[in-house]
């Protein structure tokens, strides 16, 4: 069993003209009108299909498929919304890839034991509106309904009236109904597997997060007539500590990341020893030990740089995520399946976010990954290639059929021929 | 003989009334409503003691006092343009010190063997046509008059037409007279007398100055989903740069000045590695041969940190002025006359550019510092105590007359008493 690969590029190309910006992107931003655009269309696919299609309190989208019992559903989703600069395969291939896993049980007759479902999440990206992965977030019971209805976007509307305008302010109770499974197939926006040549990535689980944002306040002087003694330069104790954090991270070693991809000088002339200096840290591992330990060393380097130049320092914490590990069951199924159809997956960790890591809370999950030309992403540049788009959803289908079909999660590795039946 | 200190006290107070600014400061653009508004005052109060008043091609004013014989005229002076945030004594001081002196002398109806002048010149602030010191720089024929005229404000006005538009488009031609000597008092700008508890500087030349722009161009990617090895960080060539920059001046020493006083990423985003950066290297020394040598080191640098992040740089030569020493007679008079007060002269290079450079293309060249409070400048909150203003005036004085008294400069240091007669 296949699914039909031309259908679903289709499907990906049709979504793409919805909020498309030049050079081949999308422009969706959250509860936008091109939002609610993209979610009229993928809701009538989904209602073409004979789902079940249920909206609940923050937006988020289900369609279920039922089984031959009922139950809780083997769950897939992703999310449809985009960033400004948006490419056409973050979350909507895991959606339409869902969709496409039910279309192709249709065309072959065929009902799976237990329901499936594929979902979409409100507010992946958090481009409108903050934190990201909002949806999801509310959907597994880690934010209230009414908080969440509260956030003001940074274009100065209410998600709850946002929700209402668009018509996404569904009866649905928030948090939602704990899936049997989870499983998200997504493009992997980053470069390992298209460097390696490899097609499907076996995700292990998603790197914990440590944002940091410093803020080193000096003196703004004369870049001529300041002798080197008497500054209390801000600018250097920022450059200074982006250059400690790339020392930091080499001294680490993989898959330990960092960087310092803000860096705001004031009043930034050249002839004027900057006043102010604001700068943001980004450090990601797997190992929730080894992230506070570089933090620790972090915030000792800074605390050092800015005691010997007479700077003082402040610290906001912009986001901080512990590492999240998908089920070892799912990983294995993942790369089971891939090998019964003779691709040798790469387990690796998301670098970034996913809706999976907030499903991950509540059942068991994982992650499908397809390679990302290029490592680009979130960018009208961003490209798969259509045969990995298809080999993708062919292994979100029959991984979804294995988990709907079998009374328990496999416990181990399958040998290759058996992900497919 | 000492100058009336509250008539300069006054006038300071007076001129810094026109385009005053919250904080006590002034914003007077060059060639802008304000700036013709302070040059009217200045030149009636030149005219009302008696000087004739002569105005150049490039907008210069000179007033001169007769002498006993005539031929070329010692001449003193600065400028009265400011920064949008300048304050009340940075060029308005050396320019009202020089009319204080003419009208003491008339007070004392004395007069002086060679003519005295007193000028201010177009321009030195650069804060709206570039470059600054333009104003002297044509005076002194580094300059075209016609080329001067075309140069483009930041508001997008012609200088020549501002001249004409203002009134200062004078008949005096360009180059201008050659002084017998030029002594410019200036407030220090920078806070080595401040914090040295001295009142007089004597000043023993213009620090060489080279600014750079350098731009990084690299790869955004994403900061989770991109291992290290993978990254081509312009950010973090930068960051590399502008620490290497303070490394650089440690090695060198006094008087070697480094500043990385801009530096921009894009996009500038937290978890998006920067693609761009562009930053600017202020080197100063005094010695040209330690400054081509920093700038060497520099480009070493920016190559190998370059090379080894898989980044792209480009170069763009802001601007390159080489150190300029002064007349070694002059500064020697500078320093006796302040003994003949009592007052023990530092003797340091100026970090900031001054008329008194291009000055010293043409003729023996001098200047006199008085203390910055804290050394701020270009900025409402700059500050000298009135007493040191008064004390730079009487130095300026005796240091002109001295200069117009004798037949040739003075070859040697003079003792303590010979600065007074």
């Amino acid at each position: 069993m296949r699914v039909d690969g031309d259908r679903l590029l289709q499907r990906l190309r049709d979504l793409a003209e919805i909020g498309a910006i030049p050079g081949g992107g999308c422009a969706r931003l959250a509860l936008s009108d091109e939002d609610r655009a993209g979610r009229d269309l993928v809701v009538m696919w989904m209602r073409d299909a004979g789902l079940e299609v249920t909206v609940d309190a923050i937006g988020n989208v289900v369609a279920t498929r039922k089984g031959q019992v009922p139950g809780p559903a083997v769950m897939c989703g992703s999310h449809i919304d985009t960033v400004a600069t948006g490419g056409a395969y973050d979350g909507n291939l895991g959606v339409l890839a869902g969709l496409e896993v039910m279309e192709t049980l249709n065309d072959a007759g065929l009902t799976t034991r237990r329901p499936l479902a594929v979902g979409f999440f409100t507010d992946e990206e958090g481009a409108r509106f903050a934190p990201d992965m909002l949806g999801s977030l509310v959907y597994a019971g880690g934010m209230g309904v009414e908080t969440a209805h509260d956030i003001i976007s940074i274009d100065g509307a209410r998600l709850g009236d946002e929700l209402a305008r668009i018509g996404y302010l569904g009866p649905a109770p928030c948090p939602g109904l704990v899936p049997h499974a989870y499983v998200e197939l997504h493009i992997e926006q980053g470069p390992v597997l298209d460097r390696a040549g490899e097609v499907i990535g076996a995700v292990t689980g998603i790197q914990g997060i440590s944002w940091q944002e410093l803020t080193f306040e000096g003196q703004a002087n004369h870049a001529g007539t300041t002798p080197m003694a008497y500054r209390h330069d801000a600018g250097y104790a920022a450059a200074a500590t982006a250059a400690f954090v790339r020392r930091l991270v080499s001294d680490i070693g993989p898959p330990q990341v960092g960087t310092v991809g803000r860096l705001d000088l004031h009043p930034d002339l050249v002839n004027v020893v900057a006043a102010r200096a604001t700068m943001t840290v980004d450090l990601r591992n797997t190992d929730e030990q080894v992230l506070q330990a570089a933090e620790k060393r972090l915030a000792q380097h800074v605390e050092e740089v800015a005691r010997s130049e007479g700077v003082s320092v402040s610290t906001r914490r912009l986001a901080r995520f512990e590492p999240v590990e998908f089920d070892p069951r799912v990983i294995a199924l993942v790369e089971a399946t891939a090998a019964g159809f003779g691709y040798q997956a790469r387990r690796l960790p998301a670098g970034a976010g996913h809706d999976a890591q907030m499903l991950a809370r509540v059942c068991p999950a994982g992650m499908v990954f397809v390679p990302s030309v290029g490592g680009v992403s979130h960018n009208p540049a961003e490209h798969t290639d259509p045969e990995h788009l298809v080999a993708g959803a062919n292994v979100l289908l029959h991984t979804l059929v294995r988990l709907a079909e079998e009374d328990r999660i496999p416990q181990a590795p399958l040998p290759p021929e058996g992900g497919l039946r």
